[in-house]
């Protein structure tokens, strides 16, 4: 139970920092509880152990030092007790030792967690996974756009909309809440690196109650709370890029097309991965690449349902698409084209499929690349 | 078949090299017949594909733009066709592709192996891959002493001894030969990596045929034939490390001496890994490590049958130690020690296991760090 717990705290202390405090575990012996606390300052974990026990002592430990050795405990109980700033673990069959730590009586030696008041909406976390992993999948790098390093959750009701867009893709998906006592709309970007972490800490049958503070989002499931930094908005309004006027559309099974793409982006330019994909109403989509600087050449026909005119071409990234199709929920999906340079919508197909849409840019095919 | 075929090649190429012609792979089309062969100079392979053809050409091709091609071809066959410097591959559900190479004449375009001649031993390839992993597990990295970089493999009658050695530890097995035609001992030093390469291009429950050659030595098994260059002896004369007067000797499971050197390895210097065992005729083994360093102790006691003067300490380094225990055949085995700065023995216990031998040197036990 103390590994479990120490497997959830680790990942949330900072391993190259200056601040050396925060490499440690905060640790608070209280009756019958025991506290384990960890930060990098962008985001905070706590976790309850239930004991059983009387005393009260306050420990900073080295989280790594202290994890190797409870991952390498026989099983069974352990007794833990600290002694001076020393804590020591036995158990019954021969095993003691002692790790050294720093010895602290006041919660101000280590920086803790904003002030976070009571859970606004309630998720359940199956369903926050993949707000978080299909709706946050397409956040940015660009440390010059942060807002685009963050997914945007607008609550509002019993629902919630995630988006996130570098600019080359978008992802939108919606989900059903648990509970939602904010009567406005709720606006938050947040990392979803922060959820996925947070829910790789607690139980995927749970729920998450989630809080709002100053500048922080925290997260409950169970014993484990965590918080997070928000991102500061506004998030463009990423609406105006999906299209509303669809010239052409494709109807074809999701796997065939990765498939082909997967062989596109063998041969394609390794740095442009440019593959193009022509339309015909008979044949289907013929993905192709003529790769010049290494003089390869391929192509592969899928069957498709295709309205539009034949003959029409359109490039795109095959790492992104192929990247793209993984997110989406359906076997069979829509591609739907504005123009060859217009953003391309993507979305599933079939009964009861999830809400969620998805944008690819094209790339141009040059002339000098492709022709 | 064309995949992994070229699975098996596509780890012989050189990948950092100033040969640019060692990235390739070289592909000979006969009659019935499609040859693949590849070299880092140190090692070759050739690997014989069985087709239908009447046509001849020699292509070299880049094994990266290749290997990422063929393993992402649909199932089933395909044909494959040389046009100029192109390799042309087709399969039967709309899929085509053209991968430039550099069509050549000559074989001499290419480094090929040597001239080796019939094989003269013959080993289970169950037999010769424990004879690397285990008998070769304890060569050097060290560059000054090139001999240390091989396992050391003694062949005569039917029997075969291999030894490694690093100056710190030191493995020796023996094996069973299916068959040996050399009348007189064959001493060869070999990187054991060479042998477990080629017992990866192989089937597990086959054959391997050796022979050997100017300065290289070469394996067969089936289609795949790789060779490999031999290091040059003589090699040390290690039998006079091993001790032939062990004063104490303790019987211990390896699984419960190797758990306690687990949890003694996250406490000890990280460098040293220094760990002291202390010996008892009633309790058994200590093991203890006190790292003033960081100011952790702990220690852990494990039964064992022991024989000796009580009290006796002797520090190892606790990582060596564990890798040594996960070579030895037994679940009980035997530690024979003979002084605080001379090698220990370990060797298995019980019926029917195999004849191997090991040596672990002790580390000083200096009372800067321990007391």
């Amino acid at each position: 139970m103390l590994a479990r717990a120490l497997k959830k705290v680790v990942p949330f202390t900072a391993t190259t920092t200056s601040l050396h405090v925060l490499t440690n575990v905060f640790i608070q012996f209280l009756p019958d509880i025991i506290k384990l606390r960890a930060t990098n300052l962008d985001e905070h974990i706590s976790e309850v152990l239930n004991t059983t026990g009387e005393w009260e002592a306050t420990l900073l430990i080295s989280a790594k030092r202290l994890f190797d050795v409870v991952r390498e405990l026989p099983a069974g109980d352990v007794t833990l007790s600290v002694d001076a700033d020393h804590l020591k673990i036995n158990s019954g069959n021969g095993f003691s030792c002692s790790i050294a730590g720093i010895s602290t009586e006041y919660e101000s030696d280590f920086p803790m967690p904003p002030e976070i008041g009571d859970s606004v909406v309630v998720v359940q976390n199956s369903v926050l996974d993949r707000l978080a992993r299909i709706g946050g999948y397409a956040v940015s790098n660009d440390q010059a756009r942060a807002v685009l390093q963050g997914a945007y959750f607008q609550f509002f009701g019993d629902s919630v909309t995630v988006a996130s867009t570098d600019g080359h893709r978008l992802a939108e998906v919606k989900g059903v809440l648990f509970q939602n006592e904010e009567p406005d709309p709720l606006k938050l970007v947040i990392p979803p690196s922060a959820i996925l972490k947070h829910l790789n800490a607690s139980d995927l049958n749970g729920k998450t109650f989630i809080a709002v503070g100053e500048g922080f989002v925290s997260f409950q499931s169970d014993t484990t709370r965590t918080y997070a930094k928000l991102i500061d908005g506004p998030y463009p309004d990423y609406e105006k890029v999906i299209p509303d006027t669809i010239k052409r559309a494709a109807i074809v099974s999701k796997n065939e097309l990765s498939e082909a793409l997967r062989r596109s982006s063998v041969v394609a330019n390794q740095k442009t991965q440019l593959t193009v994909l022509e339309f015909d109403s008979l044949t289907g989509i013929k993905v192709s690449v003529n790769n010049r600087e290494v003089g390869s050449t391929m192509d592969q026909t899928v069957d498709a349902e295709y309205t539009g005119e034949d003959g029409f071409r359109i490039g795109f990234n095959a790492k992104l698409f192929i990247e793209l199709l993984s997110k989406v929920s359906s076997d069979r999906i829509r591609i739907g084209i504005t123009s060859t340079i217009g953003a391309s919508l993507i979305t599933p197909i079939g009964e009861d499929v999830p809400e969620e849409r998805f944008i690819l840019m094209p790339l141009r095919i040059l002339d000098a690349e492709e022709d």
